[in-house]
């Protein structure tokens, strides 16, 4: 085989295309691997690089297999807010894992020939994709492909909201969407580490699910007495620190309201400026893109903002990021297992039906890309 | 004189009730000084404590001299807002001037006996007030109470504004209300250090106001092409830091939008997640009691957040606040020189007509209370 496909993703002012584009097969430089990739998970992080603002729910497709095109007409404000990606052909998919089957001339490199291997190197919508070799993270041999495929978006992301906890000097998180694949290594993580957590859920199958898991602090936003529920569990953890993917709407304000609250019931905790300790909420994700609504009802000592796991990787430095890699490898199959509803190929991921049911990201629904699926 | 009258504040389930209550003399400590109240500021940031959550377009005042009494009702949802302080007679009034009448037996109180000084101990607006005397700042012999009653407030915040900068590491200054008493001072305090700030105003005779002072950037909230000269601004001063005084609507949003956009003109300042250096608005004041709306149309790198001064020096250390002191006084009549439009007894100050007015935080109407004016 001497070419392979990869997805592509355009924004122009007639809104967004994505499609597959043949490739020759890359030659790898002395230090880098090209992977043969067998598995690249869908995640939240990648809608944003794959659709930006464009409207997916009036998305249409046309042409098969390898010719598929997805196009989608760009919602309100979105050409002002993707003005930096005009025009421009981004590869998409951060992460994934497959079998190395080319490497160039360095001795690291060669060692890694034929091995299984998860990289997080963007692109990854595609058949083959060539890094550097230091950038992998080899697989234990027990892992298949799709085992190793969500090795570094979500478990880094859970294992780095801890480490924003202990910089940051917090001692128990609160997390939204806490059912998630995500939530749920979170939860792993925080049991084995000995550290409180806040689940916020809106369903009562997610709380069963978390109860079986051995959650302690579930919380779920569609009860009447909801903010009660959040103000006794930040109470009882003492969670000043809050880790939010929906992003819009007032659930950053309804936490901070309830830390504040929460602060209220704790002797000197309090002054006529409102809580002293400062609270934080971090929006990593934006499951409604609506605005961030804040009442600004807890005092002067609070915080909200955006966290991005590159970001955050790129100030931790390079000793914590090894640190934690070594921790997802040895854990891969325990804290970190990630479960996949669907497996399809390059070219059915650009099937309108099929983007629509995985731009609901639906909690407990996850889509898994298999490049090496016929188109 | 055996007695002397101080206002409190109390809030109620009926609502807010503010009052002259009559006190004793107090005997100073060991270590306490009793200053003679002759200046102390109505400030923005002393309406939190004086009004919380009141409804103060409808208060109205009954009685006269020192009976008079004045009443609002609370805003929707301000009783849940303001569960800590129910029931507590709040004393009130961040700083003010005034001479030292009485001295507790320690050497340095006093070497304060006569002099006038200044002093941030809360409880400001009554006849007299004791307080330990290291938290007095002894005012130069050629300043009245009125040229120090502001010594703390204004002048702490500009300057730990620019302290707040260097420490997080940005360069540069975007501020709102830029032509208040705190705005013209940090005009003047960035011309000092070199240090490039982009002034936000409202109104064309702010901008001429700050261009009298010799301020090289100010853009006018009102005019059609705010967005763009914003921009423009941010990207000629690079700042990536913004003070709000308005706290409520778009305003941080805006600043934060104009950043972001800033950035996308500079080379490899941003990547698809959008731009890639940390961007941040404090909300220091809440001249708008609004919600606080982000669109969060600037990438993941950002943050808004309350700031307060006791909080920032709490953190900044004692080292950093006798250095910032010593400047105060150093440049009271220069840079940090205060004008106030009314001066008004305590009684005054709690007339629903006399409260409305300053409650409506006009730029350039400042409001001096002289507690030693007859009742």
């Amino acid at each position: 085989m001497t070419t392979y496909h990869q997805m592509l993703s355009t924004v122009t002012t007639d809104g967004l295309e994505m499609k597959l584009v043949e490739r020759e097969m890359p030659t790898p430089k002395d230090n880098e691997i090209v992977v043969q990739v067998e598995a690249t998970p869908i995640n939240p992080s990648d809608h944003g690089v794959m659709f930006g603002w464009a409207d997916i729910s009036k998305a249409t497709s046309t042409g098969e297999g390898a010719d598929r095109v997805l196009r989608a007409p760009l919602a309100p404000g979105g050409l002002s807010r993707m003005k930096a990606r005009l025009g421009q052909d981004l590869p998409v998919g951060n992460e994934g894992a497959g079998v190395v089957v080319a490497a160039g001339s360095d001795d690291y490199a060669q060692s890694l020939m034929g091995k299984r291997v998860a990289v997080m190197g963007g692109g990854m919508y595609a058949g083959y994709r060539a890094i550097p070799a230091m950038t992998a993270l080899p697989l234990p041999e027990s892992a298949t492909s799709k085992d190793g495929a969500s090795c570094f978006v979500n478990p880094l992301t859970a294992l780095c909201f801890v480490e924003t906890m202990k910089n940051e000097g917090h001692t128990a998180i609160v997390h939204t969407a806490a059912a998630s694949n995500l939530g749920q290594m979170l939860n792993r993580i925080c049991q084995a580490d000995g550290i409180e957590i806040v689940n916020v859920v809106r369903k009562s199958e997610q709380v069963e699910l978390l109860k079986d898991m051995g959650a302690k602090y579930i919380v779920n936003s569609s009860d009447d007495d909801f903010h009660m529920q959040l103000t006794d569990a930040i109470h009882a953890t003492g969670a000043t620190l809050g880790f939010d993917a929906i992003g819009g709407g007032d659930m950053a304000s309804k936490i901070l309201t309830a830390m504040e609250a929460a602060a209220a019931r704790t002797p000197g905790a309090y002054s006529i400026y409102g809580s002293v300790a400062h609270k934080q909420v971090y929006l990593y994700g934006s499951l409604d893109f609506s605005p961030t609504k804040l009442d600004r009802a807890y005092g002067m000592a609070w915080g909200v903002g955006g966290w991005l796991l590159p970001n955050f990787l790129a100030k931790a430095g390079m000793e914590t990021a090894v640190r934690l890699r070594k921790r997802v490898a040895a854990e891969l199959h325990t804290t970190f297992k990630s479960h996949y509803t669907d497996e399809i190929s390059l070219s059915e991921a650009l099937d309108a039906d099929v983007v629509k049911r995985y731009n609901a990201k639906k909690t407990g629904e996850k889509f898994l890309i298999n490049p090496q699926l016929g188109l």
